[in-house]
Parts: structure tokens; C-alpha cells; sequence
């Protein structure tokens, strides 16, 4: 007998970008609706460097959802060179600090010029004393294909000087990165819904498809075969992160479209199917939920089920804001039919 | 002192899409006006297949350039397996014939399915007994950035099975097929302006540029130093081939963006640019004509020489059918300035 549905206990998005105002009310209840808890990215036009910020950042984003959602935006603060007191103090308010190389994806501008672990040391070290996890962006300046490759080393000279201090690779992309997940005990990984499904093929194989132009930028077949094998392996280390990013409809169909791909409305419906089609439905509850669970160390105040069934799901067209059209978004999988439908 | 001023006999654009109806009418005067001739590819919608459709395609092209613009249009067909009957008809309209794997490309879709020499052989035997150019656009349907190296082996086994027929690989995009040029005596290349400029990072490194998409997909760097070598070398067997290819901008700003860079109204300026940067000024003549004539045996019944100086040219933002301002195309490099500019 082949299952039919399955109830997930808790998911979590341990990677989304909500952004702000009327963006940010659009897409936080397409999340919240679906997910026990996201963590939530701090690259906003003004990235979020103070506790003030995070807080402010936080209250606008619980206005925006249901309360019987019962939903929880974990928060993060983006990379700078904190002292230990300052640490200290922000430990209470975030789930982690999220470092970007400066320029690498959207809103990336303030992030880190030169990863020079000397002068990164002291707020590093701090991190790793108060616990305090360290999600990276690992991405080099260098050909767009081998960016994360190139970065890999970096990870791993972070990961042998602070074996006490967690460090997540966010979006990995490449089999390189799947092979050194096991390598340090303290080194970690999510992955993306899109990374798991498409490659550079469906990005620009046929037609260019802006809609899933995304940083780092869809892989080989290879690279994705080791994504999906890893994320379906039950393997502790490997989480799952959606990097949605919304950008309005007219940022991304233009003459330069920014990197992100919108995929929150639709995620828990694709995993299942990927899931299903892989016989590997049972692993799904340690991927989107245990797994980020423990290596976030969240726990639960008020379960929150959701379950899923195998029935057709159209994904919408558009999702619009109601009382301001100009921010539109696509999803990703606009218009098409997935086999899997969150009852 | 510093070359300020260089004067071309007869340029050539050995691969260019002109298109049909209020596309022609808008492009085909911004080739004309530059250079002495261009190979007209044949893919419109319905690809050029028959005498009767080639020259009614020829009247129309002719119809929409200015006499004194003293340019030719070289005719092309869509390749089929042709038989040598028709084809020593077809000799007296053409300069080639044009081979598309099914699919590859813009109005591809009738193309061969599968390259089996055993079935083309007949029509390549009659082509290379009546002195037919075979131009190939050269990609298989693997990865994306593997398909031209996917398929050099193809080219090679043309190369040797008919040894008297003249191949072109089309607007070559890969070291790999700079090397395997001079292994050949029949085999030539084309090279577009875009592939001598720009790599997978420039389309998707920074922000997705559409206007830069095309097929065969921008490279690599490694790949783009080995084009701009082999187009500066003087090597007889390299050509210029813009491949500039007008989509209306709503096909390109949009979901599915069509493939092609519209490059015809800068492609002169930016080659001077390129050989004088690079000190080769002096062999821009071969590149840009000599080379193309002597390949497809092109006699120029009267001289049209086009003088460019080094003086800024600031290009197009846009180009605007007089009558249908929904055609309107925007060109490579478009509001950008270039150094040097036609007289």
C-alpha cells in the first residue's frame, strides 16, 4: 500500500528572506501559515546590526502573521566584527549571525571584504564561547560556477581554528560541499528547495528563465544528484533552508533581474513529492524539522502539525499584495500542478 | 603615434538573422549601411527550405535596404537532407547551407533530430561535389555550458568523412574549439562580437542580464582568451560571424527569454575597440572580410570601404520600428560608450 499522506511535526525554514513593509506582509503568512518557525535572513536594504534594529525588525514581522499560526521568526543578525560583550547581550534576541562575503548576493553590500581569519578572530572566538551559531554565504569573487567550490577551503580553516563553534554552510550547491559536511564535527549545511530540483540547464538550457536565477547560481546534474542523495539520507548535519527570496515581478522580468528565488508558498508540497518520488517520505520529518531543530538547539513550546496529502496542487500565478498590486511576486513552479497538497 | 583612424574594404558578417516583416524592415538597414555583405540565416519560423522561398526572402530583404548602401546578401538554406538534384539547382541562390540540430536554437525546431553520417551522407557527398558550404551550428543537447564540446568529436568525423567539403563551425565558443581548428583542412570558424567580450559571469555573475543570453551559452574566461587569441592571430581560418540575433524586447524582459544578442549596429565599433586594445588593429581587415571572402569564395563586384575613428560612440538605448513601435530591439552595449565609432 503505498502512503498516501504524511503529518509533519514542527517544520522549520531554517533560511528565508521575509524583507520589510508591504513585501514583508505579503510573504511572512505564506510562511507562518505552513511552518512551526523560519529563521530569518538580517540582509534588509539596511542590514540589521543592533539589537534596537532586531527587535524592531522582529515586532513588524509578528504584526504581519496570525497569532494561531503559531509561528516563531528565529532571528539573525548580519556579520560584523562584535565584541564579546556586545555578544553577550545579542544572544538573548538570535538564533545566529549570518556572514556575507560584501557583494555577493542581494543586499550583501556591508557584508565582509576579506575573510582574514586574524581580524575576524575575536568576534569569531566570542561566538564560539557563547554559543552562538555562524551562517555563512560561501561564495567567492570568482567565476560564478566555482564560487562555492573556492569558498570551501575557507570553511574549513574556520571550522579546524573554532571546533567549538557551529558553522553552517547555507544554500550549498555543490557535491564538493556535500563531501565536507562529514569532514568537522561542527560544520553543518542547508539546502534549498531549487537547488534540489533544477540546474543550470532549467535556468538557461532552453528559454532564460529569470525566475530562477538565484545566488549561488543553479549547478550540474552532478552537483544536484549529491544534493538530493545527502538531503534524503537521514544524515543529521543537513538541513533544510529554503532561501525564498521574493523579489517583485518588475525586478525580476528586466534588463538585470536580482538573484532570488520565491519558493515558501510551494516548498512542504515540492519536498513531499521529492520525497515520495524517492521512497524517502519517512525521512522528511529530520530534514525539515529535527534535524534544524537540534542544531539550532529550538525546542517547541506549542506543537504545530501539518499534514500533507497526495492530492493535485495548483501553485498560484502570482501572489499580490491586497491593498498594494505593485509588489507582486511569482513563485516558483508558477502555474504548474505538484502532486503533493498541504491539507 | 597612435593609430587614430583605420579604414576597412568590404567588411563581412558571415552569420546573421535578419528576421522577417517589421523585424527585417528594422534591422537589415543597420547591417547594410556597414558592411559589403552578410550570410543571411535561414531559421525564419518557416525555415527557408526551397529555391522559390529563398529568393522570395532575398526580394524582401533587398526590398527593405537603400541601394546605395552597396550590400549583398548572401542566401543561406536550412539544412535537409537535400538531394543533388535540387542542390545544383539551389548552388546558383547560395553561399551555404545551414545544419541545426532539432531544437538547439531560435526556429530550430525543424532541424536534424539525430546526426547520423549514414543518412546525411547523400546530401554532405553532393554539397562537397558541388562546392556547398556546410555551416553547423555545433552543440549537442548535454549541460548546457558542455554542448559545444560535446560535440567538436561530430565536427571531426564530417571533417574526415568528406574531406572536400568546406565545415564551418559556427560562432565557436570554446578553447576546445580554437584547438581543434587547424586539425583540418576543410574545417572554419566563425566567432561572434559577444563571445570575444563576454562569459557566463557577465550574464549571470552580478545581476541576470538577458539581453546577453544566447546560444551557444557565454563561457568561460579561459575560453573567451582562447577566441579573443585565435580572432586577433590572423589565422586565415577564423571569421567574423555576428550571430546578432533581434528579439522585441517583451521576449526578452520577461519569464521565458528567447536567446540572442542584437549586436549588428555596434559590432564594427566594438571590433576596432577590441583590436586596438589588444594592438591588432592591422589584422582587423582578414578578420572582418578577407578571411570570410576567400572562404566562401565572395568576388565584391564594387568596393565599399567604411572608415572608423577613434572618437566616442554612445550607443542606442533602443531601436524603434517607424510604424510598429511594438518592434522595437534593444541593442548589446546598449547607452554605453564606445571608443572608436563608424565615420
Amino acid at each position: 500500500m503505498s502512503i498516501e499522506q504524511i503529518t509533519i511535526n514542527n517544520p522549520l525554514d531554517m533560511h528565508i528572506h521575509f524583507r520589510d513593509n508591504d513585501m514583508l506582509q505579503l510573504v511572512a503568512p505564506l510562511t507562518s501559515k505552513h511552518f512551526s518557525g523560519a529563521l530569518i535572513m538580517p540582509n534588509l536594504i539596511e542590514p540589521i546590526k543592533d539589537i534596537k534594529s532586531l527587535k524592531e525588525y522582529k515586532k513588524r514581522i509578528l504584526s504581519c502573521i496570525d497569532e494561531s499560526d503559531n509561528f516563531t521568526p528565529f532571528m539573525s543578525l548580519f556579520f560584523d566584527t562584535y565584541d564579546y560583550e556586545f555578544l553577550k547581550q545579542a544572544k538573548e534576541y538570535i538564533k545566529a549571525i549570518k556572514l556575507y562575503p560584501a557583494g555577493i548576493t542581494t543586499n550583501s553590500e556591508g557584508g565582509v571584504k576579506k575573510i582574514d581569519i586574524d581580524i575576524l578572530s575575536p568576534t569569531l572566538q566570542a561566538m564560539s564561547d557563547l554559543g552562538i551559531v555562524l551562517c555563512i554565504h560561501g561564495e567567492s569573487d570568482g567565476f560564478v560556477m566555482d564560487r562555492e567550490e573556492e569558498f570551501l577551503p575557507t570553511y574549513e580553516i574556520i571550522c579546524k581554528n573554532f571546533p567549538k563553534l557551529k558553522v553552517i554552510m547555507e544554500h550549498i550547491t555543490t557535491k564538493g560541499a556535500c563531501e565536507i559536511l562529514d569532514k568537522y564535527d561542527n560544520l553543518y549545511a542547508s539546502v534549498t528547495l531549487h537547488h534540489l530540483l533544477y540546474t543550470l540547464d532549467d535556468l538557461a538550457g532552453g528559454m532564460l528563465k529569470p525566475h530562477l536565477f538565484c545566488k549561488p547560481i543553479l549547478k550540474t546534474n552532478k552537483d544536484k544528484d549529491a544534493l538530493v542523495s545527502l538531503a534524503l539520507s537521514n544524515n543529521p548535519k543537513i538541513m533544510f533552508g529554503s532561501d525564498s527570496a521574493p523579489h517583485p515581478t518588475h525586478k525580476k522580468e528586466c534588463c538585470g533581474c536580482a538573484a532570488g528565488v520565491f519558493s515558501a508558498p510551494i516548498a512542504l508540497s515540492a519536498l513531499a513529492e521529492l520525497f515520495y518520488t524517492n521512497n524517502k517520505l519517512d525521512n522528511l520529518q529530520k530534514f525539515i524539522s529535527d534535524n534544524g531543530a537540534k542544531i539550532y538547539d529550538i525546542k517547541f513550546d506549542r506543537a504545530k502539525t501539518i499534514t500533507l496529502q497526495k492530492s493535485p496542487f495548483k501553485v498560484a500565478s502570482l501572489y499580490t499584495h491586497s491593498t498594494n498590486p505593485s509588489v507582486k511576486v511569482k513563485p516558483m513552479m508558477s502555474e504548474e500542478t505538484l502532486s503533493w497538497s498541504v491539507c
